[in-house]
């Protein structure tokens, strides 16, 4: 089976790394140079102490025609839309489709694309890019995947092939599936990117976790949560296991990168308001963050 | 006629600066050495190029026994309690006190001050202590006040024999002047802290102009502000004239000091609660900044 990978940042590198292992894999990139890079060089993964070399095929993404049997888009909300075009101008419809973006702000794109199957993905791993052809798997983790569109045997077969360093497990209802990520990001990544703090200070620092747990009510009431406790226990947790860990819209506000503020708290800004419910803490929280993106001349 | 000044920060040693051109001036410090270095080195007061030394008198705090005809309280709000237990178990009732301090929280510690005239005023200059005995007057503006309790006689006398350089400004009405000014502290303090920008941003960056108007929103349906558009051109004004300043909150954060928080959102969240009012906004600044002060262990 041939597998497309599109997108060459941590998450690429990673899922190029591993699934490279047991199918052939070309990797899609932005730029001609990452593209000489990775094919020069191989994708370099380190985990832990140990190195592995993954030989992958890579080429620009202008070269991308979609007759992998399983392509994975894994690039960031926010550069989803020209993929899509690209996707809906192929000369062929694509098979199966794979997108692992943050957020939930790309459902209403993917009722949009033209493919037999379409499939969505929510990734725990931690994976840091030390530069164009070498990544660092840095928190050892699983990807959950559901249907969202057609059927999902391609994915099946895919993934019992794929060794358990590196599992994929299937979940029943993708909505669910990605709320459940969207949740624990829209409060984790704004409050630590707003803070500068390490996640486990949002629980750790007393002042901090009440902001926490009013903006967690915030979005309970905007998602209409049955299980609150639940879904607050799980942030707590997540925060607890992950206390040193810098969230990845802290890593993109000090790397004057854009953030994924749009997919995540834009999102949910959206649902309130189409309910006609009030999002103050959510709304201050969104253009602050959005504040610090101009603040750094990216919109510039 | 003798004055005392309690509080040798940046404002008590400025009024003590200018005070004692005209006045016989004793200014009170909370240790013995600050004391101490005042009277052998004088207040030394920079403005722009020009250096003045102001000799003046100075005693620890426990020195002082309200004999003054007026005395300046110049500390922090939250200093304010012991200073008012001290007045209030002085051998003799004194005469008259004026309080300088930011925001509204003192307000009802006023009530329980045995004194024959109570003031209070309200700051507009600028000034950065650089060491015990030296302050810079780098923003040049006047003091208001205003008669909280008895009658403003003595404070009218004072206050028409200091120069021009050093403006005292008498207003009718107390209430309405502290809160001119605690309005303006309440949007540009605690955002700046956060976001740790000068005064200039808030109203420069159109993401953060977002959040000082809503902000400001919340803030009149808790005052019931009537001249609301008034105000917010006041903030506006006050941004664009300072913008290259850093809030004296943000410095605060910075030099890990402890803020105002308390007497500035603490006094807004408190009139919200007695109102059954919601101020969601308020209430995550407040605790994003009781947070930062924790997290540099102030509260240790």
């Amino acid at each position: 089976m041939k597998v497309g990978i599109i997108g060459a940042g941590s998450i690429g590198l990673l899922f190029a790394a591993y699934i490279s292992r047991v199918f052939e894999v070309t990797i899609y990139t932005r730029t001609a140079e990452q593209a000489a890079e990775i094919n020069r060089r191989g994708i370099i993964l380190q985990k832990g102490s140990e190195q592995t070399i993954s030989i992958v095929s890579a080429l620009p993404i202008t070269e991308w025609k979609g007759t992998e049997a399983l392509t994975i888009i894994a690039v960031k909300q926010y550069q989803l839309q020209s993929i899509i075009e690209k996707i809906n101008h192929l000369s062929i419809m694509p098979e199966n489709l794979l997108f692992l973006q943050n957020g939930m702000g790309h459902l209403k794109l993917l009722t949009n694309i033209q493919a037999k199957n379409i499939f969505v993905g929510s990734v725990e791993h931690g994976a840091l890019k030390d530069n164009s052809y070498r990544v660092n798997h840095n928190g050892v983790g699983k990807t959950n995947v559901a249907v969202f569109n057609g059927d999902g045997l391609l994915l099946q077969q895919f993934s019992t092939r794929l060794s358990e360093e590196f599992p994929i497990e299937f979940q029943e209802d993708y909505y669910e599936m990605l709320e459940n990520k969207l949740i624990v990001n829209a409060v984790i990544n704004p409050l630590t990117a707003i803070l500068q703090v390490e996640n486990g200070e949002l629980v750790n620092n007393p002042f901090y976790f009440n902001v926490l747990k009013n903006l967690f009510r915030e979005i309970s009431f905007i998602l209409n949560l049955e299980k609150q406790e639940e879904h607050l226990q799980q942030i707590i947790s997540i925060c607890k296991n992950t206390a040193e860990n810098r969230s990845s819209m802290l890593k993109d506000i000090e790397a004057n990168r854009p953030t994924e503020i749009d997919a995540i708290l834009g999102f949910l800004l959206e649902k309130a308001a189409r309910q006609e419910k009030r999002a103050p803490q959510l709304e201050t929280l969104y253009y602050l963050i959005k504040g610090k993106e101009a603040e750094r001349g990216r919109l510039s």
